[in-house]
């Protein structure tokens, strides 16, 4: 409970200062009692974080907003097919879009609710959404009639509740008068903690007019201060564990590392240290795997030997941003002893067994790297695995794990957003080394089968606004199923990305998890072919689809310019083996299966 | 807040009641010490209560209760393609199978969030539903590792907490030595209640064994009794009003009268008192429309002149199983004073102004029924407008709506089930007369576009279920983009629904509320009759797709008997202008767009 105190007061610190100074910027330049209509003064702060694209679809009580969304040169709708993906993209928008946020506007009750699933899953992965819901008017909210969208029953309150549990902020505005400072509060919070929050805009008050004054004060989205005493005693702390391991420390980063912000300040570590840096699963591509000092993914027993051995064994573990669930761990089997690990967080740090409140790796990462500046001198001595995955030689023409991942590794050119789906595509993607700025995506802790299908389109828009190169989807036909609309918006975008269908007749993810025969674990096989031009596009003109069932299809495929240009959107159904799955995912749903103790 | 005391004491009494009942059974024919295994009982409970399908997804945490469900003779598994969907098809299974309950099975967290817009819409519709979570085991509900789909921080109660908002009843269930009995109580209140339930079963307790012997009694959903002085003093104050208005009085059916199971008791009094009869929009089809008594849809405002003029000039309604949502009334325009009013509910009576709480009409209907015996001297004498839609006479071929719905009518058959989705369809077949046996359902309050699309699916096994006749579905385009691959379950289940998809670019009632030339209520074309043959169905064989662009068309099909028996899935994409619709609609939409403000 004392973290949250902390990250409580912390948070009211940064807030209080941020009205300050909000309140006492130079006027002079400003005519006293500029106003700006409420809509456009969200718009404006969300153009300011850098948002370009807004995600959800229009409902009674958000379609006023909608109007000035639709009229801004800031913000480009994205109407999507339903509510849940829509949150799906705005989360893998924000992924893509470091630094900035995902977006999502919905309606009052059966809007908000779809995407519950996809703003827990943000919740859960530190991905900072705004989710705006469109709700009736201020005074409906004081006489609750039985409107449509409603529960019947005058809880006008019940979706605001539901979402406390899984969004960091709330905010329902009441008046023009604090709604300023209210979407600035949440805004501000959306982004210092990397979680989702909500915010309830009421018809009525779309419109009303409010001091522009606090938007010449950009939102301080800056991590507070970590207190100086504490944070000396820390660095000592560390220093002090670096120099008894005699410099055997291996850094770990997580998925933190990218979501909390400080990619820079950890390759500058890394840079300036030359330690040797393995990355948990949800950590891939935090720092690029191309770098000569970067060993691959470290994930407890599943692991592979010369990785493991060499993380195992060192004396000091210096882990970034950890995010230990089971699916990132090898289902808990990290075997690293809590005396031999530090950890750093986003508000907290632990020195083997002690916690130290309210010092954040932001601060503290360039301090660090400050006090190792000698470090490299024996650290460059520690060997690193060379972390490559060379294609097997097979004899058939089966499209197998062993032989895909190695093959569609070599595909992969630098700046690629590349997403796997949960399950075998995940797991499938790990070991393969990717190209320097390439990024990888993937829901390894919510774990939401279907999530990389709106993922990629958000990822794709993201990767369009910075950019960046091909956006790559491998997703199993069993998830596909769940969100395969989003396509549609796909198109309708304009975005291009690749779509790997893993066509092996079910959840297979599953399948290794129990009832490996099970009619439940089975799907109704598609056309997958035709979803393209069925949700809109004409094939080979505005969309492609190619069916592969050999490893020569798939290798010619892959090596054609034409296809590897993805000019246009491409879906690529591999016919693959009912109950062939990665290494890793055997060895997790084994260990996983043996907890849930389905045995019969 | 002294209704839901009075209701909880009633509950509470009903599960005493129960429980007694199951402790003191008879004992002799039983083996002492007979158990089974729990998956088993609930499953038997659900067979008991008529369940015949299950809805819902496999994930992990729920694989081992689906063992059971696969390998049972009573309950057919019915995987759908996402949670979402899996939740309007219980919905629409529960609301044909009068007196069932709906089931959905999800997994914990991904699974259960996505089903929460439809387990609150069936909250707000009185529909029962029983809504089972697979969940870690009760080990690891206490230790809380950081598994997938967990939210990262401990919170394993979440979930539970935010289902709250939706169900009427939760149980997590924690032991064996209770689990039968938590499992019976959360049953019976989804029935008597006619809403959602939540049960969230550990994977480890679903092998454990219970004793049978409570499954001796069947569970006890019959509404608690009226106390007799209170009812007593009731039916008096209702006869004398009766008498007061010379029995110039008309019966106003509406949902409630459906969703908490007194229809026959309601044909008893129409039949035995001859008072005239008309329904809401909610009501449709709760009394047959071909009944010579019963004189059409009244909707406040929006009511024809010829019904608006007879209903609100009666001395009395007596209005049955009311909800008063602003779509189910006209925007709240009822011209009928409370002073005229009677209102009967499931479980209060109002009389004027005086609520009278634990007065249900369940019990009190055949006891005022019979106090009105001599009423149908006179009360037949009213006369009643005759409910008829004649075709109008149209000069050119567009499919106008005015013209589509009265010559759809003439399609319709006994005992068929037609659904119609929230906007343009259910406005548009709320004129239509309906016959005999025939079922309307739409989700009027909750007003969640996409949902019939699960709905049909579900209505349609239900259907097939009670040897009723064919599945009408009308949907509009821009509703079938959010939940458009269950037509992939209804293949695979097999049933044989009409899909009726209405053409016409966007979001029409969106339209008509708010932004009519405005992108964002514009969607994606699609390749309609694609649709079938893309999700598994073979053209012609096991499916087919039809495009009708005018009268004739549309006209020669619906008098083909080869499609009109409905021998396989049909989808027909019927092209409409685009800012068309019904009567209704432009009235609903004018009077809900002021209150909302959008103003300029």
């Amino acid at each position: 409970m004392s973290t949250q105190s902390v990250a409580g007061l912390q948070s009211e610190v940064n807030k209080l200062r941020h009205e300050l100074q909000t309140l006492t910027v130079d006027n002079h330049s400003e005519i006293a009692g500029d106003t700006i209509i409420l809509a456009n003064y969200l718009i404006e702060r969300l153009r300011q974080l850098g948002v370009t694209q807004m995600f959800g679809l229009p409902g009674d009580f958000n379609l006023g907003f909608l109007d000035y969304v639709e009229d801004s040169d800031a913000i480009e709708w994205v109407g999507n097919c339903n509510e849940l993906n829509a949150s799906y993209a705005a989360d893998g928008y924000a992924r893509v879009k470091e630094g900035s946020i995902g977006v999502i506007t919905t309606t009052f009750g059966v809007g908000e609710l779809s995407a519950t699933n996809g703003i827990a899953g943000a919740f859960s992965e530190h991905v900072p959404i705004l989710h705006i819901v469109g709700v009736p008017s201020t005074s409906q909210q004081k006489t609750k009639p039985m409107l449509h969208h409603t529960l019947g029953d005058g809880r006008y309150d019940a979706y605001y509740k539901a979402s406390q549990q899984f969004t960091i902020s709330q905010a329902t505005l009441t008046s023009a008068s604090s709604a300023a400072a209210e979407i600035d509060r949440v805004l501000t919070e959306c982004v210092v903690t990397a979680r989702p929050v909500y915010l309830m805009l009421p018809t009525d008050l779309v419109h009303e007019r409010v001091p522009t004054k606090r938007l010449k004060t950009p939102l301080n989205c800056e991590p507070p201060e970590n207190e100086e005493e504490v944070e000396n005693f820390v660095l000592d702390e560390i220093v002090k564990l670096i120099d008894e391991a005699k410099q055997d420390v291996v850094i770990l980063v997580d998925a933190c590392s990218v979501r909390h912000g400080v990619k820079h300040e950890m390759e500058q570590l890394v840079a300036k240290t030359k330690l040797p840096v393995y990355a948990a699963p949800m950590g891939k591509t935090a720092v690029p795997e191309t770098y000569e000092r970067y060993g691959g993914i470290y994930v407890g027993s599943i692991t592979k030997p010369e990785i493991k051995e060499k993380v195992e064994s060192a004396k000091l573990i210096l882990s970034i941003g950890a995010l230990k669930s089971d699916f990132n761990t090898g289902n808990f089997t990290y075997h690293i002893p809590t005396n031999r690990t530090i950890e750093l967080h986003s508000d907290h740090t632990k020195v083997q067994f002690a916690i130290y409140h309210g010092i954040g790796m932001k601060r503290l990462l360039p301090k660090l790297t400050a006090r190792l500046e000698n470090l490299h001198v024996t650290a460059s001595q520690i060997s690193v695995p060379h972390f490559t995955l060379p294609i097997p030689q097979e004899d058939d023409q089966i499209i197998s794990h062993t032989w895909l991942w190695p093959r569609v590794g070599q595909f992969f050119k630098p700046k690629d957003v590349v997403i796997a789906e949960t399950g075998t595509s995940s797991f499938g993607v790990l070991d393969v080394p990717m190209p320097k700025g390439s990024i990888f995506i993937s829901q390894i802790l919510w774990g939401s089968i279907g999530w990389t299908v709106g993922a990629t389109l958000g990822a794709a828009l993201a990767a369009r606004d910075l950019g960046l190169g091909r956006t790559i989807l491998f997703v199993g036909d069993g998830s596909l199923q769940l969100t395969v609309q989003e396509l549609s918006v796909m198109m309708k975008t304009g975005v291009k990305p690749i779509i790997f269908v893993l066509n092996n007749s079910g959840y297979t993810i599953e399948r290794y998890l129990h009832g490996e025969t099970r009619k439940y674990n089975d799907i109704t096989n598609w056309n997958w072919t035709k979803l393209l031009g069925t949700f809109g596009g004409i094939e080979g003109t505005s969309c492609q689809s190619y069916t592969v069932r050999t490893k020569d299809e798939l290798s010619a495929l892959l090596d054609n310019a034409e296809f590897a240009k993805a000019d246009k959107i491409q879906l690529v159904e591999m016919i693959m083996e009912k109950n062939d799955a990665p290494r890793g995912l055997k060895v997790q749903a084994e260990l996983s299966g043996q907890m849930n103790k389905y045995g019969s």
